[in-house]
């Protein structure tokens, strides 16, 4: 199969920093696009992967899931994009396309899921290679449109922060009359606040930081409540419909489990490392949950950017260079960043 | 408030055997009616509570919350039965009928909520006393039509046992084409297999034990999977809907969750001591769920009771006297029972 060199920034292994590096793009198949990434965010799994963290992760290695650009090229029968449309790039670049999940537009759960980095690459070999590089080429039907009016650099982490969040809102039916709760204020918390005020739901954040809770009032919160202070938390008993848990870091999910009203959940999107135990009178007791998500399918992500185009929904980002993502990880890994950042690809020309 | 003398089997302190004693029923107030208990099934939770193992037991202590009798006399504003009707009490006997819950037919989670034994008797002051007596008191909003085709020592068990297992199954809209696991055959898991199999559902049972497979088998599970043996356990990854969990040993979880389709969830019915650890990516992975549910409604109890008729399901049971009953509970806490014991209330006159 032809292919085409690009730059891109990569590692060869595990602990190791990032440098600049060749890599190749397949040339266009008929239902391909190529886009050049104009910026592509920086998420917290993009150096677990790179750390191997997780394990399972293959090198060379170029992270990035969060693209946003301009269509540079289309294969003969694309009928989505043509050349100079903006377009988007998140986790997922490929699947079965024949699976029950496939056909209910639930590709997050497709067996056959290939993602935009570190997953098998089926036409190249190797692995597939992120958006840390100057252009991407995949099937239109993973590729979303980016609206006109947003900030494209601010649009980026929407691609995989954005609809980790929108999609169990959606879910789990959040909206007006609802009550939302949201721990931690990180890069997907800080837009959970924002889609779930949009979405018409009452807000209440929990952090253990007392300069978060203000943050989260300028971000739009209806209320923030610092966790550790247990008067204040007893107030909350039985009155949330749902919590969104964005937090990594090991925490007692007990104490959120038992503000839900009957049948409400806690949704877990971050990823804790050591398991999480749970007093089995949390559950049992209102006919609470414990749950996960993770993303959303294709349709629901391209319905997420819609929506942020409609209320005018964007991270808030640091934007960075290039060539200082290893600065940008040390600061990641402390937590240190406000809230997500994002890499202006321009930088890689130079 | 008048009262009347009647006989019951009971306990003044935690550790101490059961014996006959004499408690006071109250006369009755318009809407109550007083139903001769004729069965009482015996539910762990009555041993547990004996024990105090959960903390909060007032003594003395008559257990018993699963009544099946007939009406002897009615208030004067009853219209939902006359003497001589067939009548079952079950878990709950009052809530605060105000509430939202209420309102929607789950007093379960009814702040109010008052239990047919050791709960606050607003109406006499203590606790109330359960079914392993004569006769019992409630209000008639709270008491169930028990159908004339059952055999009516059997059914006893339904009112917890049953409700506990039919709740969940109807919450999760289980019914044909959804592929149902259970875990634990006992009280709890053999009416799981005789409802999810007459609500249309396919059932895999899983347990520890060979001759529970054989059990499982005649009690008309599609599949019985011993849970010690890897290989089979692997091919049901990724296959269920909804698995109910009705075991209260200290058990791994995490290896369920994985079984469980996308949107699957487990849902604990049984009360482990100790907190059960949930690896994260278990969850996040297919936006799983790990539940509880706690009996249900009464509109749902009487619903569930109206299915056992139509569908001819009743507990297995071992018939006892209440004379037996302390032998009962030291076979109960070994779980050598098939499947629930019941006390024939005749058995009292004597």
């Amino acid at each position: 199969m032809q292919t085409k060199d690009i730059k891109a920034f990569g590692t060869t292994r595990a602990n190791e920093l990032l440098n600049e590096m060749t890599i190749q793009r397949r040339v266009l198949l008929p239902h391909d696009i190529e886009m050049e990434i104009l910026f592509c965010g920086i998420c917290h799994s993009d150096l677990h992967q790179v750390k191997n963290d997780f394990g399972g992760s293959n090198y060379p290695m170029v992270p990035g899931h969060e693209m946003v650009g301009r269509v540079t090229a289309i294969g003969n029968h694309v009928n989505k994009f043509k050349v100079g449309d903006l377009a988007g790039v998140g986790c997922i670049i490929d699947s079965c396309r024949e699976c029950d999940y496939c056909a209910q537009d639930e590709e997050m759960f497709c067996k056959g899921e290939v993602l935009s980095f570190n997953s098998p690459d089926k036409h190249l070999g190797g692995s597939s290679y992120g958006g840390y590089s100057e252009s991407y080429v995949a099937d239109e039907r993973y590729v979303l449109h980016v609206p006109e009016n947003l900030d494209l650099a601010a649009t980026a982490p929407l691609l995989c922060a954005g609809i980790t969040v929108y999609s169990p809102f959606k879910h789990w039916n959040i909206g007006p009359g609802k009550k939302v709760g949201i721990l931690g204020i990180g890069g997907l918390g800080h837009l959970a606040i924002k889609i779930a005020k949009a979405m018409g739901a009452h807000v209440v954040v929990f952090t253990t930081s007392p300069a978060k809770v203000e943050d989260a009032k300028r971000l739009g919160t209806d209320e923030a409540v610092l966790s550790s202070d247990a008067a204040q938390m007893a107030k909350y008993t039985d009155s949330l419909n749902l919590i969104l848990d964005t937090v990594s870091a090991n925490h007692d999910v007990n104490i959120y489990l038992n503000l839900l009203k009957a049948d409400g959940s806690v949704v877990l999107v971050g990823l804790p490392t050591d398991a999480i135990p749970i007093g089995a009178f949390n559950v049992v007791k209102g006919r609470r949950s414990f749950s996960g998500s993770n993303i959303g399918g294709i349709a629901e992500t391209q319905e997420m950017l819609d929506f942020c185009s409609k209320h005018n929904i964007t991270a808030d980002i640091e934007l960075i260079k290039i060539q200082e993502i290893n600065e940008a990880f040390h600061r990641l890994e402390k937590g240190d960043v406000h809230y997500r950042f994002v890499i202006d690809m321009a930088s890689l020309k130079k």
